[in-house]
Parts: C-alpha cells; structure tokens; sequence
C-alpha cells in the first residue's frame, strides 16, 4: 500500500488522479525488470513527455545537477538548447552506454526520421551493484526498446521495478516511486508529476518523522550511498530557465525526505514541459510561446518538492525485501513501524 | 529561550560549545541594530572568518546561490578566483552598494593595504521592506564600520538584532540565527557553523513537525515570499570546488524547514574555510595545501544541512514580535504553542 | 579617425549607420568624463536599452563571464530571472557601490516606481589605478545621474571618455570603443551593437595583423594585465539563454584582438534584447513572445563576434596618449605605423 | 607538411618538441582509422594522460563547454569531482554510447579493477556524417579497444586520421590535429599540449590573415557548421577551477581561427593536468598538493590559446581531400594558395 493509504500527507497540496508523474496528460512510463537467478536484479524505466515523435517535435526541458557524482549522459545539450528530443532512460551505472545506444536505434527506426544523422540520448542511472552483478551489463538494447514500446499512460508500478529493481535507499530496499500535484484552477490548474529512481541516504524523515532515527538506520551510524534521480514532467507552460528552476525544488523534496546529498551521490533531475513544442523543422524562424511568467512560478516550485517527496516515500513503502548478488539481501522498510511511529507523532490521524 | 533549551534536536550530530558560527576557530560576528522611531528596523551583521588583515591573508571561500532573486555583490571574483579578501557583511537590500563601499573604506584603510587598488568587497542582503522603511537606506557606512569594529568571537545574538531586525520568515518574525555542529575525532573533529539571516516563506516544519499548517500559516494559503542569506563557515580544510558542494547542502537544510525559495526569494550560501589561508602576495608560485578528499566530505555535508536547520529554527525562536514601517506589525512564532505541537509529536521527550 | 575610415575592415558583415551600439534603435549611451588635476583620470559610461521605465517595463538579458576577476554587481539576479531592470552602468572599480547607490536613486525617483522596495543595479568596472587615484573614489553619485540625464541616441563618443577615461589596453591608451552590425533582410535583418570599456592585455592583432609583436609590446614579454567589459544590444527577438550565448560570442571577438583573458582579467558581457518587454506588473500571468529559433542565432553570433572585435580596436584608435597619477603615461596606439603595418600586409588596400 | 614548415607562426612561445600534445610527459595517442569501401569514413582517437591505471590514479581534470550542442559523456562528473578516471575518447557523434561501453570493458578488466562498480567514460564526438555513414554506427567497442592498446607517446599523426578521418572544418578537409607550448624556464617551465578534431565552420583566418574570405569560402557566404573537439593537457600543477579556467582560453584559441561556435555546434575542451594524482583509494583523508597560485596561470592561458589555433589549423594543413558517403566530396585546403596569401601578408617570411 501507498503512504496515502495509510493516511500519511505530504505537504498542503493535493494530488493528480492517479498520485503518479502519468497525471501530467500524455506523459508515458514503461519498465522492463531484469530478476533472473541469484545476480541479476536490474531494469529499465522509460518516460516519454508525449506519444509522437520526440525528436521532430521536442519538448522544453532542463537538467540540475543536486551532486554531480553520477553517469547521466546528454546534459550538455539539454542545457545549451533547453530541448529534450528523446525518451528518459533510467537504468544501472554500467548499461548507460547500451541504453543510450538504444536510443540511437529506436529513434533512427522511427517514421520520418530517415534524415536524422545526430541525436542526444538522455540517459540516467543509480547503482544497483550491491544487489545487482552491475558488472555483468546485464540490460541490453532489446530491454530499453521493450521498454519504449510498452510505454502507456495510466498508473505506474513502484518498488522493485524497472530501474529501481535492485536500489537500496536509506539502508532499506529503495526503487520507483511517483507522485502528482494539482494546483487548484485559480493558480493556473497545473499539474506536476515526478517519478524517481531512489539509491540514497541520509537521515530518513517521513511526513517529518525522523523515522531513520528512531529505527537506528542512518548516515552518520553507517555508511549510506548512493543516488537519485528524478525525473519531473509538467503540463505549466515553462521554458528551459523556468523548468531548470523547477527542477531545483525537486532536488529540495530530497532533502525534505532527509537525504543528504552525499560525495557519492549522483542526483540529477531532469524536467520538462508538456505544455508546448519545438518543432525541429519549420518554414519559421520563430518560437510563438505563452508562457509562465516567472511570478507565477512558485506553486510549481511548491508542488515540485511535495511530489518528489511524496514519490520518494512511496518508493520505499512499495518496494519488497530483495536478496541478489552474492548473497546481499535489502530489507524493505518496516511499514507497520514506520506508521505506528507517524501514528504516535500524529501525523497519521 | 533556543529550541535545544526546550528539548528539541535537529538531526544526529552534535553541536559545538556554543551551537554558533563562532564555534569556529577564529571566526567573529559584529551587529548594529537599527531601529529607531516608527519606521527604521533593519541593520548590519558581518562575519569575520579570521581576525588578521583578510585581504592580505585571503581565505578559500565559495558561493552557492539557491534563488537568484537577490542582490548579493561579490559573486563572480569568488567564484572565479576560489577566496574572500573581505568580510562578509549582511544588510537590507537597498543598503548594499552603502555596505559594500564601507567595506571597500574599511580595507582600504588597514595596515598594510596602501597599495590596494582592487578589492572584492561580498555583501548579502534581504527585503526587510514590510517593517523597515527600506527606501530611507538607513545603514551608513558607519554602521558597517561599526559592526566590523565591534565583531567578537563568543556567543552571536539571536532573533530581531542587525542584518535581522526587520525581516519575516513563514509569516513571522525572523532575523538572525546560528548554529553549529562538531563531528566526532573519528570524522575529523571538524566544527560547522552557519549563521542565517532569515526572511523567507514556505510551510514551516519544526524538527519534522509541520507547524506551519498546525497555525494555519503557510505558501499555499498566502503569499509568504522572500530571501535568505546563509553563511557557512568551517576549519576543514577544503577548496573552493567542495566549499560550493558545502554550501549547496545548507540550502538542503534550508528546504528541511519547509523553505521553498520561491521565485522571489533570494536564498545564497557563502561558504568559507578557515583551514589555510591564501596569502596574497608572496615570493612562491605555489599553494601548498592538505586538503580534505572527495571522499571525506559527507559528515560535512550532513552538518551543514543540520546547522542549517537549527540556525533557521533559532531565528524564529528568539525573535520578537515587532511593529514598524507603516504600522505594519510581525507576530513572533508562537514558541509556547509550538512547543506543545512539538511534545505532542514526540519531537520533545 | 576610426579604424574603418583607413579602409580597415573587421570580418565579413556590414555594419549599421553609425557603426554604434546606438545603431539598435532606442539604445542611449550617455558619459560622464572626469579629468580634474594631475590625478583624477576616470569616468562613468550608462547605456539604456530604451527610453521608457527600464524597471516597469524590463528588459530579456544575460550576463556571460568571461574572467571573474571583477566587481561587476547585479549578476545573480539576471541569471535568475533573464531580465535587466535598470539602465547599465560602467565605471573604475572603486566606485561600483556608489554607482549602484546611484542607480538605486535613480529608479526609486522615477515616476510610477513610488512603491519600488527592491532592484538590481547591474554596474560593470575596469581599474584605471595606473592613471587614476582610483583610491580616491572620485565618482560621485551626481556624476552617474549626470550621465543618465544626459545620455542620448546618436554617434557615441570613443576613447578617453566615460568610463574609458583612464583605462589602458594591450599596453596602449584604451577607452570606450562601440561598433554594430545590420543583418542582411534575409538573415532577419537584425542589429546587434556593441560598447567596450578597453582595460586589457594580450597579443594585439588588428585585422589579424600581429601589430602587438611588430611594435615590441605584448603580454609575453611585459605584464599587460587588465578587464573588459562588454556590454551587447540587439533587437532580435532572443530570451535570456539565447542572449547568454550571444555574449559568450563578444567574448569571441575579444580573443580575435589577442586578449588572453589573463587570470587579473575582469570580462564581462552583458547582452540585452530590446525587441520585446516584461512588464514588471501585469493582469496575465503570461508574457506571450515570439522568439527567434536556435536555429535561427548563428548569424547574430558571428555579428557579436566581429562588432566586439571593431569595438575593442575602434577604442585603440580613438583613445589619447594620457598623463595622470603619480606621473603616470600611456601612449596612444601609433595609428600611424599601425595603418603602415595593415597596409604591408594587405589589410588596407 | 604542417604550417611551421613553411615558416608559418602563431603567436608568439615556443613550441616543444614535437609541438604536440605528446610533448607533455607520458601522455599518450592512439588512433584507428576507418576507410573501408565508398562509405565509411570515421574512426577512433584516445588520450591518455598517463600509462598507469587511470581509475585507480586519477588526474585532475575539468570540462569546458563552449558551445554544448553536442553529445560529449561524463560532464557531470568530471564538474563535480574534479577529476578524470578513464582515458578520453573521441569518435563520430552516434558512437558515442559504444565508445563509452568500450571505455567501461576496457576499465574493468584492468588489473587492479576487479572490484570496480563504477567509471565515468569521458567520450567527445564531431558528426561526420557528410563524408560518414554516420547512421551505419561503424565503429565497434574494438576499434576503441584496439586504439587504447596500441597509445603512444611520440609523434602523432595528423589530419584524416582516427576520429578525425571524416570531418569538415572551415568548408575543407579537417581532421586531427596537435600542438604545443612549452613556457621558459623563468615562468615554470611547463608544457602545455593540446588535440583538436575539427569539425567546424565561421570564417577562416590563419597567422591573421583572412584566408576563409580570400577563398570565398565562409559561414556569411555558406553554411559552414559543426563542433571541435579540443583536449588539454599540461604538467602544471592545477586543480580543476584553474584547469577549467585552462579550458576556456582553448576556446579563445579555436575564436582566433576564425570559429564562431555556431548554434550547431558542440565546442568542448577536456583539460587535464599530469603533474599530480588523486589516488582511487588510500588510507588518508588528504590529498596534498602543491598548487600553481592563481596569479601564474596567465603564461599558460596564452599558451592553450596559441596551441589550439595551432592545432586547429595543423589539422587543415595535414587533412587530404577525401570522397565518401553518398559521393560527397570535400577538398583539402588549397595550400599553396594559403602560403602564398601569407607571403603576401608578411606573415611568411
């Protein structure tokens, strides 16, 4: 069950439809999750801002770098060009250059784009390599096309699934979660989805509830690694500088959950508009947009942060206990205690 | 009375002698408290990371800029050339080219810099326009030349005092707080210490506990805006490149109070090592340092978000209500009710 | 006589009427030239990208730092936001503060800004202490608002005026130099200005013609030290990410002089768009443009390229051989064998 | 024959030895090429700052980004860390994922690397796809494996060679090439190494002279695009703020050719310093370094920038006419022609 279920709220804002990054109209999720025998615990989650063609109709987009130690390839484009012209990728460290390759085919496959001779995969990762062989390359080219392909709209599985099939967050078994806001009409009726990919640690803190204390599992007792990303969609007419903007608040939801960011950490998060799009050919020479003044920005910011908040708790909550790789095994998080504990601090009513 | 003295805890680490700035070896703090007739409620605080000639012995320092809606002066040389040549001075907005020329009086004017044609003088600020009649600028120079005379090492006063006076935070008052952590031998031994100037909106949350929707006072109910200031300051011996990481986290700590930096807030970090210093002239070509590896930085990192917390929460705690420009008036924050909300959480035991 | 007036020519585009930054319709450059006795060789340069209330009605801009050895004030929030809400002042390095005072005057004296309670000065600075007794501070705060009362569309004054009045440039007199360059129609028939406050040092090249190592004075060989500021108007319709890249090409031309960018280097750009307005306050919660496309930019980079570059040697030509502090002299460029030397080689038929 | 042959001169050091990036102690180059039936035309280029294990003795390094429309893996890390783990690899624009892989195979099987879980490929790219099958992805993780093993210190082959066996720069053949500085005695000593692959257009100019016009070849006339990859490498003593610093005066260099970094440009410098390593692992919490102070970096500005125009213009000089995809067909530069316009010019004497 979701934290929701069991009365648990984050933040004053309310949800989508569906609590899941998939509220933002459009916006696809696919996962493929590798389990087989003893080492292999890894996957593929896909997102998709819209189901045409991305690369001849392109979505505004930024990346923010939280702490940069991480794989994530195509920033450097997405940053000079505030365009996203591909799928998000997330899988393991070590398959980042076989997934990006195969979003070089897919891409190259796809109708109308015969002409196209340069693309800039975006692809992020976390290390699974605790539970996971990471060594092994275990995803391969089919696994990220399988992914695209199945891609749909509508609720998105979380835990142990997709590129979240071995992380660990927190010291407990971490993986994909997702969460929505809506802001009500009078402050534009936008919607804000976020999915992430949890690996982290940190202090863990639920509804505010230093949980990781209380459960004597945190940072500064043991050693916890690690990384996250997350990936924000939004239907609010923004451009690249806005959505970078944006995309900080997502990275201040992690601290909110009482990550800390640490050396090791590769935190990314990328952001994108739905609201429009760049064509990649037109008789114009000009862009025509509307879009949101930055005064009008805060209640995405605001909801930004509680969704990513939300999202990494639900990873937590969703995820299972995992054994893997020589024998490693990831305990999930305790829920019963974890709620008996917001129970007594009255954060569940 | 601070938060520690009702029993509440902010993280796992502790905190040093005096849970201040000053816990750091060397580093003083001078205030100048403005308020006089209905009107003027605003001031000065300046950090000193060292008590010699800063321009001639300059000191690692870099500067992490969390919401760039603010006037801070002095980003690019720090960020360019990796050092502070001068003190760190904290203001209202509209007061800054004043502060930061009375620094450029102040190093012009110090033994040894009769040659000193250049200087980078860092000035910070934010708006304490709602009780400060901000467009008198009532800082004077000397004022600043006060504040840099008077600054001590020892305890720093807390709430409505200098750079603090006038400002607003989670719709009450706020002004200056500090805090600081020590990590045990085993990390190092090092002292963090942040001292914050507080003046921002959000849903304030108190050691977890979401006081902000409690009162019935947060961002998503009225238009809480604003900056603010942070200064970091730390006896690890760190570069400019891991200061910058240093910095970014007490912009965590900042987000761990519910802070969202919305768009008109204007949230930066100077962070400051006073480890080594930098001379600025001397007979060698080189800078010869033993500084603190990648790999040794999350402790850091940890207490910076921690002190970071604590300082913002101080703030709130020890300031008082306060009426001013225009009649307009600032309620303190509930402590006795808050502390009740707190106890109730099990927040204090 | 200027550069071109000798049959010298910088790249391949025409330029505009004027060959000024003033060339970008409703663009005001006034100056304020300060040489009183033997010591006081300084000056302040304002441009205004309109006529209008630059603070009600803002301007698209960016900011691109070439080398952060600098004071310039007001980056962060053009970073932030993409705007510029007040004219752009330039002046010695001393008397930034003043000058922002001033600007701070200015703005919060102008009709309709009575409840103005906050703005970005954005003041720019080369050191002029070799022929200035820049520690005398000499810029007042009246000199500043002389030049924004008195700054004018139309031929801009070069040399030793304004804030160039006592810089120096690849060892020669430097100043304020302006060129521009007139897309052709089908390129979208765009202006892109440039004005350059001339305080560096390198390997000087004129028309490619090594004219620093033909007369014996380059970096290499003697210390030339020093900044520049740039600052870039077109009326192409760019946003703030487009207008960074633009000024990231001023600093193009820049090395296309023989700058070197040396670590004492202060270079800066400022780019502005005057094609388009943000209204500081508005019913909608929308600006609604029309952008030109990536696509569409390379033409206006390659015009900031070759405008810096004329600008920068159009201030050699037209700047004085200058006494001042402490006896201090600097000779004018040669012109004469320098026009010699581009004749030899072909640069002047 | 390269430019120096022929008396040809930029600026105004000294080169080394082999005016090469191999004249920086231990780094090495290694190259396959691909030129198989009418089609294929591309291939692979190394970099390898020194012959050790290079995960487990790090170099520090920084990236420089001047215009980011390109697909260059690892930025993020490298920004964050300061330092580089793997050899630099560059190839064509649609293998970089398989470069990247190779770069991961390579690594991992290392001695000393078994336990390895983690690396960040560093892979540049140029599209070459006017004279490549760039969309037939013909270079395998092999030919990268194949160009790490067989690196050499010494002479490095020049123009239509490995990554730069299809590229097009200035509207003629590009391809490979290098150059170096080596700074007297009296300010350091140090030598400064710099590899471009070519691939780009504005207007040409070499030794000054505005060759790219004389021709009637560039961008205002065609359009001439594309990217240039550029790899620094010294043996000063830098950390990777300066050597970021470093990597910014390539670009000027690539700014004094004549480039006008296009929109369509992806323009990086990978710079490296040899003079120390950052071990992978140790028992000590510190790296001590003895670092070249800021104020002595400007000789080795000068010398990346002359180095890179350098290099650039090697490579045209090197590069041969070459046919190939679809039967495109690009010439060489014409360069009896080019001497003779320089012998005109003086610049040839």
């Amino acid at each position: 069950k979701r934290p929701r279920e069991y009365g648990i709220r984050f933040g004053v804002m309310p949800t989508g439809p569906l609590n899941a990054i998939t509220d933002v109209p459009g916006v696809r999720v696919g996962q493929v999750t590798l389990q087989q025998g003893q080492n292999v615990r890894t996957g593929v989650t896909v997102i998709l801002p819209h189901d045409g063609n991305l690369f001849q109709q392109k979505v505004p987009a930024a990346i923010y770098i939280g702490n940069g130690f991480g794989k994530l390839t195509g920033y450097s484009q997405v940053e000079e060009l505030g365009t996203l012209e591909t799928p998000i990728v997330l899988t393991n460290t070590l398959n980042v250059p076989v997934a990006a390759d195969a979003v070089i085919d897919h891409t190259l496959a796809q109708p109308g784009n015969a002409q196209v001779q340069s693309l800039n995969p975006v692809v992020g990762e976390t290390n699974d390599g605790f539970l996971n062989d990471i060594r092994g390359r275990h995803v391969s080219k089919q696994h990220v096309l399988d992914a695209l392909r199945t891609a749909r709209t509508g609720p998105v599985e979380e835990g142990n699934v997709g590129a979240g099939t071995g992380t660990v967050c927190f010291g407990f078994k971490g993986g994909i979660g997702t969460a929505s806001r809506k802001l009500p009409a009078s402050l534009g009726g936008y919607t804000v989805g976020v999915l992430v990919q949890t690996n982290f640690g940190g202090v863990l803190q639920i509804g505010g509830v230093p949980v990781g204390v209380e459960l004597g599992k945190y940072s500064y007792r043991e050693k916890l690694d690690g990384s996250c990303m997350m990936v924000v969609q939004t239907d609010a007419p923004l451009d690249a500088r806005n959505l970078k903007r944006l995309a900080k608040r997502a990275f201040m939801g992690l601290a909110q959950t009482g990550g800390i960011a640490s050396n090791g950490s590769g935190d990314y998060v990328i952001a994108v508009s739905t609201a429009y799009r760049i064509p990649h050919e037109t008789s114009s020479n000009f862009d025509e947009m509307k879009l949101l003044r930055n005064d009008a920005t805060s209640p995405l910011f605001m909801a930004a942060i509680e969704a990513t908040e939300e999202a990494i708790i639900n990873s937590l909550f969703m995820a299972r206990t995992l054994s893997g790789h020589q024998g490693h095994r990831v305990e999930a998080l305790p829920v019963d205690k974890v709620v008996e504990l917001l129970r007594k601090a009255g954060q569940i009513k």
